[in-house]
């Protein structure tokens, strides 16, 4: 018996008023058109990928998109966050002009978290802001950053410096492409899988735990269940906080020391779930020092990453002013108060802009290395 | 008697939901702290000028924001449309990071158009967004350019080829500074003013033919009536179609073929509203093709466009084809059909893509050059 694609497929929405979306999740999606073609919004197609990506998948997409009658055109950037540069966006934006392409194109990321952000920052800014569709092939930019609309790119003085909130009008999430993700990306995926249970979850945290020999081994249903559970998480913190005001910066659990952990490393050498792992596993430290977790829980929470595969300490050569300089200029710290996210049980989370800087300072010093 | 600069202030609002801001005009609100303080977002403050404003009204601005607790800084670029590129942007965005700016700082545009659409574009940029003012310095900024929301820059193959619809908190009109505005940039901004009456208003084009002799000799009454009645048929078309998904593209009269000017002269070397006069001379000229005005009205708006001081005919060198292809990539051709703003009558204009394209070619061929 044969089985259209779409029958697998399960959905949900991003409720944002007139900007609402979908987010479609099931096995061999790419190959089928009616979950692509509603949401082009006119002729011009360009799909951007990279040289990683675009071996495995574009040919596939280059297909769905052939029946219909598209002018579609492509750009190839190389893989890693190393591009993820004004640059690169340049190129894109140069491609869409070669092109000719008009305010009524649509651009299509197919790749990871780096080309998601890449094309929807070029998406936002062409001609002041035209379609996109997010296709993420990485558990990463599946389960969070093709949800939610955050675009952007790096500058040497700090990550996601320049971008804009700009929403995809659906995201299409084929879970078979899994299949080609390296072992160590998959493991930097889960690590945000795991933060929507830490921050919003308290059970599926326990699912995680459970199951995560299962993720790994990439169990069909299982992964379909993590994904859709987490973007469901995401949606409905991103429906109440669209431009982060408030609630959604809770999605950033671990992300401040995180980004100092990727800053100091240089983008890349540190994949950014690793570098949110370790971040996330200090957050827990900082949240048993305010009082709010046990010693056990922080326990299992670095049980959870270790059974995920990432690292719960930090990088051996990182001092505690490599933190610190670092974590200052992260934008969550409004006005120059440090505002971290915390967690004060598990299944929930909250920003605090109080802690004590000389607590914070000697939990960096003493927290373990690798 | 000495009076307060705000006494003699007058204010409109562009209706934009949680958007909405209003526009200040008087004489000397450069000095009026209570023009400026209410729209900070934070403490931050990146004034963005140019070489050729800074030296008149830099201090001012920065004695007036001298009182409050803020932590001020600068960016001054070098003038002119041939800087406003992305790597001037770049140059913004340097400065907010390397003064630690976060994502409730503010910044101030202080100068004309080019200074605003960067600015605004910086602002819409900068850790996704953050607030801006509008303080604009000659008429075509205080008329145009710093209402509506409309930022970016050009690109090698297009103008504002690259930005974002990205409202300023506040624009604050000090009409004094046309003081120091050169006698040819008065009269680019007296362009878009003649839009205006156009496109909406036929009584206000009476009114300009009138008193275009006191609006270039400066008159103060007649300066301000000409801006707040810009400022208003701006912000209902505005508030109306925020994104320029329908009546905003009234407001590009002229500039189809205006733009095309303009990229094939250089930026710069015909000032944009020099390059809008001749293009609405085009557009009149082919609405009287098509039947809807007069020879006696098209020769009416020539000569409105000299009492002006602006030229009513096409540079020497330019040929059919340079403008036919440049004209193609203007935005305003969705899926390729070459999409012109037309008047219909004095005082009222249509979007129409049905012109024929012989008749096009044969206007652009024989219309009067330099």
């Amino acid at each position: 018996m044969t089985q259209s694609p779409s029958a697998a497929m399960e959905s949900l929405s991003v409720a944002l008023g007139e900007r609402t979306y979908p987010i479609h999740i099931g096995a061999g999606l790419l190959d089928d058109p009616g979950c692509l073609l509603p949401y082009l919004a006119g002729r011009q197609v360009m799909i951007v990928t990279n040289a990683t990506v675009a071996p495995h998948y574009l040919d596939r997409l280059r297909h769905t998109l052939s029946g219909a009658d598209l002018e579609v055109c492509e750009v190839i950037l190389p893989d890693g966050e190393a591009t993820k540069t004004l640059a690169s966006v340049e190129r894109i934006w140069d491609a869409l002009l070669a092109a000719g392409f008009n305010r009524r194109c649509t651009l299509v990321a197919l790749g990871g978290g780096v080309i998601g952000d890449m094309a929807g920052y070029a998406a936002a800014s062409y001609q002041r802001g035209v379609a996109f569709i997010q296709v993420p092939t990485t558990l990463l930019a599946q389960v969070d950053s093709s949800v939610g609309g955050k675009t952007g790119v790096n500058h040497p003085r700090g990550k996601n410096m320049i971008g804009a909130f700009w929403q995809p009008r659906a995201v299409l999430i084929d879970t078979q492409t899994l299949a080609t993700l390296p072992e160590r990306e998959l493991s930097a995926g889960l690590a945000e899988v795991i933060k929507y249970g830490l921050i919003w979850d308290a059970a599926f945290l326990d699912w995680l735990e459970r199951e995560m020999p299962a993720l790994r081994a990439l169990d069909a249903a299982a992964i379909r269940h993590a994904i859709r559970r987490s973007c469901e998480i995401k949606a409905e913190i991103v429906a109440e906080d669209e431009t982060e005001q408030g609630v959604r910066a809770l999605l950033n659990l671990g992300h401040t020391f995180g980004h100092a952990i990727e800053a100091h490393q240089g983008y890349g050498n540190w994949l950014h779930g690793e570098a949110v792992g370790a971040g996330m596993a200090m957050a827990a430290a900082l949240s048993a020092e305010r009082g709010w977790l046990t010693g056990a829980e922080v326990e299992r929470i670095g049980a959870v990453l270790a059974a995920a595969g990432l690292p719960r300490v930090a990088p051996a050569a990182m001092g505690v002013d490599d933190f610190l300089e670092r974590m200052r200029l992260d934008k969550k710290n409004l006005d120059s108060r440090l505002r971290l996210i915390l967690l004060e049980a598990l299944g929930r989370a909250a920003i605090h802009d109080d802690t004590d800087p000389a607590m914070l300072e000697r939990l960096i010093e003493r927290f373990p290395r690798a």
